[in-house]
């Protein structure tokens, strides 16, 4: 028997009690003849006390201690008179009787606590050390929190968890396949799947009508920050149902993790949002008054449309632009020159592509522009009653084309709600995204291209727009999808899917595919199809994404416990890695690149 | 909205409702003006009437209905004259006003129902509608119930479910490894995992002391019936426990399996067995009162050595076997000529390899054998005594080396359970195995391999006889390993790990590693060991088996939504396939055997 009890779990009550605990040296003192040791595990930190009276050979073991031995000691459970009531076990300590090194660690490279001296590549070789420390630990047990929270709503709604397989077929289109050769069909490969869908629509196809998977994903891009090249979606498809109801259904699940694993787990304060239905804004409106399909509501500064206000008036630039608009940085009037020149450079920067920035103060005196001479104070006036501006707020402007200049005020919207401080990591602001754009065309292939996948159904209303032969009209169509968002980051996408065959049929029409190439590409679901598919539509999550944004994180990668890095590399393991000669010859394969 | 109730839902007390259902068509009768439609979806099936004065219209639609159709029907629940108390809703059925085809289908190419006309090649091209089928979805959804119950008990102890990388590194051992090459760092292959070993085991240093998963697992070797390419396993690992902790927790999660899934969910009648502790059994009792490692003990017939009583008798066959063994046929001594003859074939099989079976009657006038002329009546009554053999029973033995006896001797016991009909499919007896050897030696290249794996500790009685040099102690090293056992099939297997650095390098040692050898293979788990691993050991269960053994069922495959067939390949996508020639080049590999 190793412990009778975890570092976590001794109170006043147990006062009195012969223990045993195990764990790792965190800190070791010497406080005159007496040794004071943190014991850590899992569950939290008990102090340790060897007195000055100890044995002689207590005394021995433990002069050979470091951090991070592995230590296991029994004792008597005393009450201290230095109460630490930061900790749960603050309260007592347990006196030493008898102590056993279970295995001694050589000093690690890095501190072990909860900041640490070791930089971000050293960590990630000695991942296992790293995990040890507490932000880590409360990452990968937040994960575990959630992905059991998810099972319980979903299982709760009749969702059954259902295993698709990881060695599948490479389609042509599969560029971002990762393949794994064949050893028993030599010169055949087995791709890995970016996403199940094929499965869960055929799921459908069989019949289970609300099915769901926490599933690891596969993607072999090149990797921006923040990505990974295996990652885990929760996979949801529903049968027999419209929009509203996968919205609905969803909306619960998200308002039980606000529920079981914000409230109850992490301890947030019970939230309105949490109760009310979660706001909904159409692509176009996302777009037009956040300059964003994501945007973060956890503050307004709506982007106002001041295009013909301020146009007009003399002030070349603005004159000769599609586009002016602006926000409306509350309480930031008082902003210096040094700031806005800051923020001026901000803008100019590739990222954001803005040529300039004009501002306009709302003071006691009126407002005060850096363009005043173009405008009389009436029109700056108006530009206030616009935008909303009151005394004390600041005005930001921006001009271009339609596009570019949205998207230029959305990403400077995010700025300064920053550094103003709204974007509160404990706030949290649930949102869904609606009526994306059907297709995308493309300049240089001159053809379309389905914006989320072959087989998301076009809104019922814009049927006949789907079957005219104008571009402009296709353009317009707007796909049954949707995406949920969560403060500003895109947490989940989904679409009720095509389930009509003649609609189908247009879909590869569009796009470009003949009957042979549409078979070749997806001709086992086409086939499926034929043989009684219902209505369906679903959803899927970016689970390590959700776990990050409710750990309040920027990183993906703390809520992975061996993630890759950004080249796509183990470094712990040392992987991807040479493989021997033998093992490339019995798989049929040769490398052409050595 | 497509539907308000579900095909299982309604009932008597819906009587006079207007409800809407959706479905697939499963039957269609017309009785003199009147149709019934059986519509059938994943709750259940429910009959649809048109009435002869229905609209024509509604005919009309009726009329273009087939097997499997899709589709959607309002009208009123009525009381049916003529009940069916086979099925939940036999009681009620819906007077339909208004129907409309959801999707049309093809006449499927075998029957959807219980016992289907289709052959296992055909259903597996189209499987999607062979899980339409009940005995398919009974075992998907059993499979969705114990994966909930697995992660119900191992939450509610403790346990953090941690997601583990499908990306890894290959090691030179690994010839069964899956490889996945690499297009951002050509040349380089990462591995799929055969079991997420190395990472548990890194858990357990990160602190992480109770840890599981349900992973997927992946082995590329030539495939035997019931072996798939990936398959699920339930992974566990803990730390500062020993062997009886481990086993404690693990006939935990069985008992809660027990109750939850085979009695709550399943109605199997509850039974003493599954609250009683659960037998063991050392491995060396299993071989010798079994002839096997994974007895099922669903039936006593235990194996009876009777070499001493049946050697030196003048039967030469006996005299010049090593060893004679028998198990007794409770009531069977009634077996014709014929059945006798049968056995005999079927021991003398090449799987089982036995030279000819002697076999002896207990009848009223005394033990009638095969080979009377050798022994006295008296030797005879003495077999019947060894082997507990009473009037009505039947004694069948075999002899030849001790080894090969007892496995043949434990194959018959098994055919004998089954034309006896002894191994019922709901009787669950468990059994936990242990004391494995450590070490076994291969003649071919004259060393020893790890039975489990490397990381495997040896008994800590046996730690001298492991420091020996002579092949003879080796071989008697008992590993700390274990078997979980249920009904004669092997769903778990684990041990106790070695955490001392001495016994590992040791272990290295015996295996006939170098140290450089050692840390090219198991490089950074040895490091990792050298920053304090404290003691653990763990076990993993065949979550596929597990359920078929649940289910009832021999094979994995019906509890798997989408296998692969015995040649690895999955017949439905047509994977795995060619690939692309610019894919190839893109990654940095060619085929070397086009």
């Amino acid at each position: 028997m190793y412990r009778t009890h975890t570092c976590g779990e001794l109170r006043i009550v147990n006062t009195g009690s012969e223990v045993t605990l195990a764990g790792w040296v965190q800190r070791l003192r010497n406080l005159g003849g007496m040794t004071f040791i943190d014991l850590r595990d899992r569950y939290g930190i008990t102090q340790l006390v060897i007195g000055d009276q100890a044995p002689v050979d207590l005394h021995q073991t433990v002069d050979q201690l470091g951090r991070e031995f592995v230590i296991k000691a029994k004792g008597i459970v005393l009450e201290r008179s230095n109460k630490n009531l930061k900790i749960d076990t603050g309260e007592i300590e347990i006196l030493v009787s008898e102590l056993h090194i279970l295995n001694a660690a050589q000093t690690p490279p890095f501190t072990i606590e909860d900041e640490t001296d070791g930089g971000e590549e050293l960590r990630a070789v000695y991942r296992y050390l790293d995990l040890r420390r507490n932000p880590l630990k409360r990452a990968i047990m937040l994960r575990h929190t959630m992905a059991h929270e998810v099972r319980n709503y979903l299982s709760s709604q009749q969702f059954l968890e259902i295993e698709t397989p990881v060695l599948i077929k490479s389609t042509p289109e599969g560029a971002r396949d990762f393949v794994v050769p064949s050893r028993m069909n030599q010169g055949q490969f087995y791709a890995l799947p970016q996403s199940p869908q094929s499965f869960k629509q055929l799921l459908m196809v069989a019949g289970y009508d609300r099915y769901f998977q926490i599933v690891r994903c596969f993607r072999d891009e090149d990797l921006r920050a923040d990505r990974q090249p295996e990652f885990t979606q929760i996979d949801c498809e529903m049968a027999f149902v419209e929009r509203e109801e996968v919205l609905n259904t969803f909306e619960g699940l998200a308002k039980h993790l606000f529920k079981s694993v914000l409230c109850d787990y992490l301890h947030h304060p019970d939230h309105p949002q949490f109760h009310q239905p979660f706001p909904r804004l159409s692509y176009a409106d996302a777009k037009r008054l956040y300059g964003s399909d994501k945007p973060d509501i956890r503050f307004e500064m709506k982007i106002c449309d001041l295009t013909s206000l301020a146009k007009g008036c003399g002030f070349g630039v603005f004159d000769s632009a599609d586009f002016v608009g602006a926000i409306c940085a509350k309480g930031a009037a008082d902003y210096t020159r040094k700031q806005l020149d800051d923020l001026t450079e901000w803008v100019k920067r590739p990222q954001i592509g803005a040529k300039g920035l004009v501002y306009a103060r709302v003071v006691p005196e009126g407002v005060k522009s850096s363009v005043d001479k173009f405008y009389t104070p009436e029109a700056l006036q108006q530009w206030a009653e616009e935008t909303g501006a009151q005394q004390g707020d600041l005005i930001l402007m921006l001009c271009g084309t339609e596009r570019t200049t949205l998207e230029a005020l959305g990403a400077l919207r995010l700025e300064m709600g920053n550094r103003l401080g709204l974007r509160k990591k404990d706030h949290f602001a649930p949102l869904w995204v609606y009526d994306f754009p059907l297709l995308e065309w493309d300049n240089e292939t001159q053809r379309f291209y389905a914006m989320h996948h072959p087989f998301t159904s076009p809104k019922p209303q814009d049927l006949s727009k789907f079957y005219s032969n104008k571009k402009e009209d296709l353009e317009q169509v707007c796909a049954n999808a949707y995406d949920f968002v969560l403060n500003g980051v895109e947490i989940g996408g989904g679409s009720i899917r095509i389930h009509d065959s003649a609609v189908q049929k247009r879909m590869f029409e569009v796009l470009g595919f003949s009957d042979s190439d549409a078979d070749y590409r997806f001709g086992f679901i086409i086939n499926a199809f034929k043989y009684g598919a219902p209505p369906h539509g679903g959803i899927a999550f970016g689970f390590d994404r959700w776990c990050a944004v409710f750990g309040g994180s920027e990183s993906i990668r703390d809520y992975i416990a061996f993630p890759k890095n950004n080249s796509g590399r183990d470094v712990m393991l040392d992987a991807p890695s040479r493989i021997d000669e033998v093992q490339m010859k019995e798989l049929g394969i040769a490398s052409t690149t050595i």
